[in-house]
């Protein structure tokens, strides 16, 4: 199954969700137009397709899903948006990103404009619980961002930290994607607790094969460059199974050990990470860690209804895994 | 009237928005709590009093008020953190800025954090027809700030965009608090649409004497450097009239001719702008100016039930204009 077969079971609603995002960039200041448009193109919508394919388990209610799976593709975009200011990143989904192109001080009032957005879809729910839910995941999202930012460039970090990591600055948004999914439609709190671990689980292992397919991606297929993570100080899995496999002249080391290296002796080092990862098990040992998530994310669903969304949910832990981008 | 003594028909409430605000900061990441503690410390509280305020009109119910007024504030703190770390601010409030201690990025982020915390703490209202009006006045604010920058050392500008521009910015989130603590005290609609209004006129005298201050005022008591929205290249009120009434010679026109000029004439310029406005009528004009906005803000209070907040907001209009800081 593809991704896009995957989708058919709510490809009519998705486009729905397409085209309310389109909607978002429908704003009187033609400059504010602009920059919406060119962020609000793209993106996979892996997001609020967990919200919808959930939703069709119990009482699919589009009126409430609709605006819930807009939101958190918005505040999605949102946080791409933040990071990439602060990263200095400059292409993003194969495309220059918004501080490239309008500069740092607009990717910051452009991120805050569209959380505003995304909490407004998120209310149009009219269902508390959801909206508290949206903003207690904005504060995990951004307090793990925090923390990433204080992690950079330091070497002695435990494969634990790295997935508290990875669970507050990922896990957090696809867990609130299921979660409300369930939510809206009234699951009962068995389900909504199944459907919660699996939208947690999967976002484990999608940031897991994220950070892989910065060492085994190519720049086409990402639409980003490689080896971001280790250039902005983010140890990944990859990059501290590397430094536990090779202690001795470890271009991690070096490079975290000298964060303020020339940018061209930083990218040989990072290069030969690259390379170091190409040649050894890391890359596979790192995606049989991704599995293991997706195993647990799929472990109660045969207790939720037999709905073909389960299948879909299924098909869907296997298709992150392979993912090329 | 001094502000403390309006403040008493709340002051006690006021206190329980300062403990929540306080409570804010009670996390378990050691680092995000500092940040937190730094920049929760301080501000002069005027937009919770005015919910606070305002719902005594009516049915005065804290439960709501509390939640509305401490979010109220955390958005108004969101906003300044971000403004600092884009305009590079060093000091506020008399000490230094987050992006000035711990960097920009962190600055984005812990905005971020609040951004969502204030969103948290609106949706404990309960009040679906708020919560929303707080998401759109983020909107608002944030795309106000957009066009901020996009004016930036631009000098042909009119009166009428200055006071968009400000509107957006400042006024709308006076209007929220006003607005929201009507409605969450049932107030009627009619009662609504004056007190929303006083907000908003409110909030546009507030930001001129706000932009007048940054000329006549004093780093000691405003807490921030004077000439500060020059030296970002932001055209005030004052500074058109500099412009208009001084259209030879001019050090706005030299200034925002050349913004990249070296910080040392930057700075004499703005020296010379400052001491040509001491020297002129400018700074009674742009008073009139804020008057005639807290004279439209009270027009139609009176008819609002006679309880003391009524004559609370009037000092409180005289206020904005006398205060130094």
């Amino acid at each position: 199954m593809k991704l896009e077969e995957i989708y058919q079971l709510v490809e009519t609603d998705l486009a729905k969700v397409r085209r309310q995002l389109d909607s978002v960039s429908e704003v009187d200041y033609p400059h504010l137009a602009e920059m919406l448009r060119h962020i609000l193109a793209g993106g996979k919508g892996i997001r609020p397709a967990l919200t919808l394919l959930v939703g069709k388990f119990y009482r699919y209610n589009l009126d409430l899903l609709l605006p819930m799976a807009t939101g958190i593709e918005l505040m999605h975009t949102a946080t791409l948006v933040h990071d990439d200011a602060i990263d200095k990143s400059v292409v993003r989904r194969g495309r220059p990103t918004v501080n490239q192109v309008w500069g740092e001080e607009r990717a910051v009032l452009l991120g805050d404009y569209l959380f505003a957005r995304a909490g407004e879809f998120a209310a149009e729910t009219g269902n508390l619980r959801v909206i508290i839910l949206f903003s207690r995941t904005l504060q995990i999202i951004s307090s793990g961002e925090i923390v990433q930012s204080d992690d950079a460039f330091k070497l002695e970090q435990t494969h634990d930290h790295y997935l508290e990591r990875i669970a507050s600055k990922t896990a957090s948004l696809f867990s609130l994607s299921t979660t409300s999914g369930a939510i809206l439609s009234g699951a009962p709190e068995s389900s909504i607790k199944i459907l919660k671990d699996y939208g947690f689980n999967l976002g484990v292992a999608f940031q897991i094969v994220d950070d892989i397919l910065d060492f085994v991606g190519t720049e086409d297929e990402l639409g980003k460059p490689i080896g971001s993570d280790l250039s902005q100080g983010t140890l990944t899995l990859p990059a501290m199974l590397l430094l536990e496999q090779y202690p001795e002249e470890n271009p991690v080391k070096e490079l975290f050990g000298n964060p303020d290296m020339p940018e061209k002796a930083k990218r040989a080092k990072i290069n030969r990470a690259i390379e170091m990862v190409a040649g050894s098990p890391i890359a596979k040992q790192c995606y049989q860690v991704a599995s293991g998530y997706c195993v647990q994310a799929c472990l109660n669903l045969d207790r939720l209804p037999d709905k073909p969304s389960r299948q879909a949910l299924r098909e869907l832990a296997d298709l992150v895994i392979s993912r090329k981008k």
